[in-house]
């Protein structure tokens, strides 16, 4: 790829890959930037800006081949690695991410799930150990771990962010609503799930909806 | 406010907000557009774009009063209306959504759960009462509600969305991993967790975390 995906292209990549996924569910074989523009809500001239800088060309007149430039867009997107990814703070959103049944398909192989409460910890679930939160550096120690999900109440995160971080993790999907300071080398991506909800309620409050 | 606003720009309102909320925190009294721009990731010109669209003016040489922006903002967002809000579908991200402290802070007020597990119906959580899924039209015909937050099973969702949509609700908040077909009307905002976890895959296999 020439040069450096500003991080707004980045953000597209999964909505094309998640539509493209799509087409093939429904036996689409091609489709053309117009087309993918229409179901997306975007321009045909931003969807081949954004694909052609990834390294993939539609062909004039025929468009791009949805199972080919889905089986590129996944190897840009990393979907060709195989990520070991840990979950700290099993409550409700900790849950809803361990039953959640994409993971494997995409390579994310769930190894361990943390948390600190005695009636958690030695339990499993979908097979997975729930460990104690304290046994974390130790666990990290022995098992190299890419990706781990913070799903701990907002005053526990920043602790596990730093014993994440010390313990080699890579990337950090959070969903603690809270700021979090990490060293320089470790990629963190917050989930603000009210944004949207804000979105529909500037949306009714202007009769858009 | 002039014209109509772009989705983009409508999306982009929710992390300003979320921006001066933290900086009230902080006990920030005044910000300019190019401090924004650096906290968040963006440019002191698309700020300002932005942030005058709506309706605010920032100083030369003052910026934003933190207060006064966030409190505009929350107007143009429809956070100074009250809606009413159900959840559909009691599983771990309904629960989620319901243990959620941040809804009434911002003016939504959740009045019932909808389940169709006889174990969950009758019961309530944080004294908010489960109902039968298949009361769902009766209820919604004596209690108008403008906004339904879907966490149903896949298979379930459309049937869902039609009933809630018939019975008069104005907005969906689909966590359900499914592209839901609503009326003219009827505004849908898609929330798919795992886009920021692919984000976080490309930034791993590309060497940026």
């Amino acid at each position: 790829m020439p040069g450096h995906a500003s991080e707004a292209a980045v953000r597209r990549l999964p909505l094309y890959y998640r539509q493209l996924e799509e087409l093939e569910r429904r036996g689409t074989v091609r489709v053309s930037s117009g087309e993918l523009a229409a179901q997306m809500g975007s321009t045909a001239s931003q969807i081949r800006q954004d694909i052609n800088f990834f390294g993939a060309f539609g062909q004039q007149g025929y468009g791009y081949n949805v199972s080919e430039l889905k089986a590129h867009l996944a190897k840009i997107l990393g979907l060709d690695a195989s990520y070991t990814l840990v979950v700290a703070g099993v409550g409700n959103i900790g849950h809803a991410i361990v039953n959640y049944r994409g993971f494997a398909d995409r390579g994310f192989r769930l190894t361990a799930l943390f948390d600190s409460s005695a009636a958690l910890i030695g339990s499993s679930i979908n097979g997975v150990p729930v460990l104690d939160a304290a046994a974390m550096p130790a666990y990290l120690a022995e098992n190299p771990t890419d990706i781990a999900v913070i799903c701990t109440p907002a005053h526990a995160a920043q602790a596990t962010a730093d014993t994440l971080a010390a313990g080699g993790v890579r990337a950090i999907w959070n969903f603690a609503p809270v700021t979090l300071r990490v060293p320089r080398g470790v990629a963190v991506n917050n989930v603000h799930l009210t944004d949207s909800l804000l979105v529909l309620s500037y949306k009714l409050s202007h009769g858009e909806a």
